[in-house]
């Protein structure tokens, strides 16, 4: 109430106050590119702002609660703490709530012309300059690069961005003498020292640099320092470092090549706008580059930073979206907390600055609908204004494949998205430091909720308790391995041999991708996981009329030179409800293996299965679910759990199914996935609680073809036909089946009621 | 939109239709308990529901939603086949869809007064009518009353309560010769089935045998067949039942006593409406209660039967709503299976008779618009019409001790709510065949879901993967077992050996009930559990003004006199952020006992502790939270995890923690527990991730009191005094703890920062 009142007497008093302005300045010049603010504010963006000020919902209404947090904070005060904690601690998350409420402050400054603002930003500016050059190197030692406020340069960087930001709100606030003192006291300082002082951090191609680059280039923007701003474009190029060096998640700190914000826009994204570390990451990644070239594009237009590489910036907002699930939280590649969105604020940003700057593009409305705020910018008005005016459409995410590298040949991610069923397929390059060794791993999610999941990383970020909130050990020694995802892993040992020098030189290929049907498919080849084994995997949705709901197929083909075991787990979520083979509980459960991940599991349960099908059926959120898979004779199943070797309870308890051939040189894993029921604990209802398919077959096998048979429980046989070394659109293929001629054109067939 | 516009038309065409009969009917007699229908509608209500169709918008969408429902089925057509399945098969499925449509079939036809519906209903008899002779007792063994339709007549006993509705709908539409045809072949002898054939189904107090009594009452006042209804309300007074006979639950078939519908409404009912099977089971058995004494109400006004034992058919309604989470799902006290809730369709009925027939409490109404439907008949109208009229107000569940027993002098349920807590405090008698072995036990809420929980049952209802949907082999060896309860066990061995015999004879006592204050208050006592060990456990929410939410504190006494082992499991659900000890967690999991429930425990980690307090924080839904334990030298800590001996993973494979103390002959357990803090996964903030408390400890302790000072981290240390032995109001007490003398009147005191 309080708010919208707040909103409305605003609304009326500023609407007076820029009136009056606008007759004022009707004939100014338009200049917006001299002065400040100019970097993600610009004066005549101000100027409609205060304009629109009461008749803009959605951005009324985030002034509204940003003046009432940042009030409260004023008549608090803050506190500016000698820095001495890990993320979560005191010292830390201070200095983290001092940058945003800076920035924030900044930004009220400008719209509500209230010096009060001005003179917080002002007066804890003045006390970090005060004490920052007092300040040694952050005391706790975790990281590769430490910084001087935070215990990392990366946090240091996070500070400067923001801050930049206010400096440049306050920046005709202050007197010269004052910004003098700023400047040489602070801000420079700190740049030099995240750049100069710190190259292994600043000259790589990682997110860590994209950081540092944003955080000396916005300074360097607010401060008009134009051999600041060539560092931040194109690295400290003066730096010498070890070549050999790591960082903390084990990837490399400098290779031969490019640095600065243009080599980190270049490497890491594909033309796709896919950005290689996963969503996760770019979420993160997302704000310094976005914010960087928006302050670019305001001051220094010439640059054309949103139109570089194809406009790849402005198309990674859009793919970003589309990495996320029904509930707008981002699929699970590589290192990724569960739970994030693109409700983040860092995605705020990003998608006021895609709408503004790409077009006002009505699909974007939508999103910052679902986001309910909008950045106190430019590009947040153009949002508000976009929503007033009734423009939004739905974001309609489709099935898409999203290509990896910075030319878009090193594999790529596959959505497969059919009625509330989304499948996640990866089939990527390695992802930098944060990339699981997980090639042809696939989640499965309906209706915003993890199905088959992901595990995701093994750290609960910001949560002290947890080892400070950072990554864990059995981030490495689990999240990261092959057994701990969906995919197939060669005699106990990780894809890779769970190496990041071998891992971070390859990439999965492409092979289909077709999307137009009721059969969706998407396929795709490994060839260096395991040296000498070939790996090609199928997905495929099938909307079979039959049936409410679409189905999956999985169809994975191994070849090797050489006999090995295979294993390929199976994360299903929620509670077995039942099984169609005879399974042996263990008394007590076992660990599993040695290393590899193998450690972290328990053997809970096992069964030697003969030719035929295994069933799971299972009971997850009030639906039922069911998996059928092809198994030979002397095929084992295992019913896993997570959790052994893990002391300290860091990682969840989660079962796991594995389908486990010894032996075996080449093999092929065939399986279905339904969501075929629902249960209503209410009226204690179970609908349609047992899988719909009665069998799956390998009905031929081939070198140049495999074919599976589906019947399902209507009576009904289908049948996959896929070319598995030819997948060309155009080519005519023919093949004889039990003496029936299958005769069709591309790579693949699906042919109903055989 | 289909939906909608039928509500519109209909309501035009039956106001049109409703005015000229109106006008017609003005002067005739108002005898409306004559002729039919008159059980749920009544000649007079079908007139009134007429009358305000397409203007009472609950009731037009139920029945739009009902018409759309029937609609398609007769389209379908209906099945009656042979029965054999046990529940979630097809013929369990099919007869049980087939009286709940043939329910509201009837009731269509009286509202439409369309004769297909009657016409539907008429047939599917016929056929029941022409089948019903010749089946034999139902083909599956597992019930120790076996039915025809059904494998229990339990079932057969629901198919006649809303069989006897539809009959009475569609009575006038009959000829005297089809009504004979139906009556001889069908309906007499189904009711001398359930009743004369399975007087050890039928003569008991149970719910079973209140729906049997339901079910021969209501064919009786349709058919108008005294004799017959005499017998629903007395009992089959002829039967000879052997005394020692068990049913499926291992509850006695009979005692001696009275039986019938009074004996049932009597007996199980406390004077509070606690029904003492507990709510789960309420909810189902409230139906045929209620219905019943609707049609008894409707029909024979004379019996008074709503105004039986001061109304308690009405104040069991409040009751079971009182008995419900923030979210309106029911806690779980003895068999009960999670997520059910008052959005049952038992309890639109129920809800609605207590509105229509018990003063039309307001606060009734906004559980219908929860619900969001209404009955289609009398009371359903008045529900429809006092929303319509904007009367509801929200129904204010408060803290509340529900008594247990006939008389109510058979202990409690103490319910503690403090802002979004909700502490379930069980003190009650044993709860029939259904009653779990966990006196003193307590399960705790917060916004709706559980955080400290009780197990429920080992049962997926209907779901008949897992046997069949029935009850499983761990509800008896894991969910009914002491050790499965947040309670004290003695030396391994459940509450009364885990004996029904023994249970059943023997309650709690209520001890303080005190909840006017920011200190609540539950105490309760029991002295049977464990012969020559007494047991007092007290909980208190307290409101400490420096923190955002109440916290609990539990103090448990034992005094014995022998040394014995205690446990006191701990059912925290979520995951381990932190402890403050130091545990050593095994290679692998051992299973911890052999028997009464430890055989389904494995033992993950221990931990042997000093003097001081233990605590354990964890993460659940995004929210910290912390148990905070004194312990005294040499007690153990394990971490334990269910599972083991549970070949089919019937269980759920939760944690636990327990607190064991060896060779104690008295024992004295203190904890708190604290909701604190939140984290937000998209924002990655933690906020108050930490518990607030730094220290309890106990103060004193003696045969007249037990003290316990809790020291906060804002530096305040308080007190809370409990007098052990004498809980009048009155009571004046002295107490001098170090140095320093608390008086005070009441069973207790709270000092704050002392």
């Amino acid at each position: 109430m309080t708010s919208k009142i707040r909103i409305l007497l605003l609304g009326v008093l500023i609407a007076v106050f820029s009136c009056n302005e606008k007759n004022a300045d009707n004939n100014s010049s338009q200049d917006n590119n001299l002065g400040h603010p100019s970097l993600i504010l610009t004066k005549q963006g101000v100027k409609e702002i205060r304009a629109n000020l009461g008749s803009i919902p959605i951005f009324d209404e985030t002034l509204a609660l940003t003046q009432e947090e940042i009030d409260a904070e004023i008549e608090k005060g803050f506190d500016v703490p000698l820095p001495k904690d890990y993320s979560g601690g005191y010292t830390h998350e201070t200095h983290k709530k001092n940058y945003v409420l800076m920035q924030k402050a900044g930004v009220l400054y400008q719209i509500l012309n209230d010096e009060k603002y001005a003179n917080f930003v002002k007066d804890m500016l003045f006390e970090y300059a005060k004490q920052y050059p007092t300040w040694p190197i952050h005391p706790k030692p975790r990281s590769y690069s430490r910084g001087k406020v935070f215990w990392q340069c990366l946090n240091d960087s996070n500070w400067l961005v923001y801050t930049s930001q206010a400096y440049d709100c306050i920046y005709d606030f202050l007197t010269e003498a004052e910004r003098n003192t700023l400047e040489t006291d602070l801000f420079r300082p700190f740049a030099d020292y995240i750049s100069k002082e710190n190259p292994q951090f600043f000259n790589r191609v990682h997110n860590h640099s994209t950081w540092g680059n944003a955080a000396v280039g916005m300074i360097a923007l607010a401060m008009d320092d134009d051999s600041l701003l060539q560092r931040a474009l194109y690295g400290y190029k003066e730096a010498k470092i070890d070549p050999n060096l790591k960082d903390n998640d084990g990837g490399y700190i400098n290779r031969e090549g490019d640095m600065g914000f243009y080599a980190n826009l270049e490497e890491p994204f594909s033309p796709d706008g896919y950005f290689t570390e996963g969503p996760y990451y770019q979420r993160y990644a997302s704000y310094p580059f976005l914010i960087f070239a928006q302050a670019l594009q305001n001051k220094k237009p010439e640059l054309k930073v949103l139109q570089h590489k194809d406009g790849v910036l402005l198309k990674s907002v859009s793919a970003l979206i589309n990495l996320s699930d029904a509930d707008g939280e981002f699929f699970l590649l590589n290192d990724a907390q569960k739970g994030m969105s693109y409700r983040n604020a860092s995605l705020v940003s990003a998608v006021d600055i895609a709408y503004h700057f790409g077009g006002n593009n009505p699909e974007l409305l939508s999103i910052a609908k679902k986001q309910g705020k909008v950045a106190l910018d430019d590009a947040g008005l153009a949002v508000a204004l976009g929503l007033k005016s009734g423009m939004e459409k739905p974001f309609n995410k489709k099935s898409i494949e999203l290509s990896d590298g910075a030319n878009g040949n090193q594999g790529a991610v596959g959505i497969l998205r059919s009625e509330g069923l989304e499948l996640v397929f990866k089939y990527t390059a390695h992802g930098l430091s944060h990339g699981h060794y997980d090639k042809l791993s696939f989640a499965l999610f309906e209706d915003g909720d993890e199905v088959v999941q992901d595990y995701g990383m093994s750290r609960f970020v910001n949560i002290e308790q947890k080892g400070g909130g950072n990554y864990l050990k059995e981030n490495t020694t689990w999240a990261k391995q092959t057994v701990a995802h969906n995919t197939l892993v060669q005699n106990e040992t990780s894809q890779f041999q769970g190496k990041y020098d071998i891992g971070s030189k390859h990439h999965s290929n492409k092979y289909i991708f077709s999307v137009n049907d009721s059969v969706q498919v998407a396929s795709a080849k490994e060839d260096n996981a395991y040296p000498g084994t070939k790996i090609q995997r199928t997905f495929v949705t099938i909307k079979d009329k039959g049936y409410d709901k679409p189905y999956v197929l999985d169809i994975m083909r191994v070849s090797s030179a050489t006999s090995n075991q295979y294993d390929v787990p199976f994360y299903f979520l929620g509670h077995i409800m039942q099984t169609n083979f005879e399974y042996t509980k263990l008394n007590t459960p076992q660990i599993l293996g040695k290393s590899h991940g193998y450690q972290h599991l328990y053997k809970e349960a096992s069964a030697l299965v003969n030719e035929g099908n295994v069933k799971l059926n299972w009971l997850l959120n009030n639906k039922f679910y069911s998996y059928t898979a092809v198994c030979s004779n002397n095929d084992e199943v295992i019913i896993g759990r997570i959790g052994s070797n893990d002391p300290e309870y860091n990682l969840r308890n989660e079962q796991t199914l594995i389908l486990r051939k010894k032996n075996a040189k080449d093999a092929l894993y065939v399986s279905t996935i339904e969501s075929h029921g629902t249960y209503n604990p209410v009226t204690e209802l179970a609908l349609n609680a047992y899988s719909n398919i009665d069998e799956i077959k390998v009905v031929h096998n081939s070198k140049a073809y495999t074919a599976v048979s589906i019947k399902t429980n209507n009576g009904k046989t289908n049948v996959f036909i896929l070319s598995n070394e030819n997948s060309e659109k155009e080519a005519e293929h023919k093949l004889t089946i039990n003496n029936k001629v299958y005769s069709w054109v591309g790579p693949y067939t699906f042919t109903e009621n055989q």
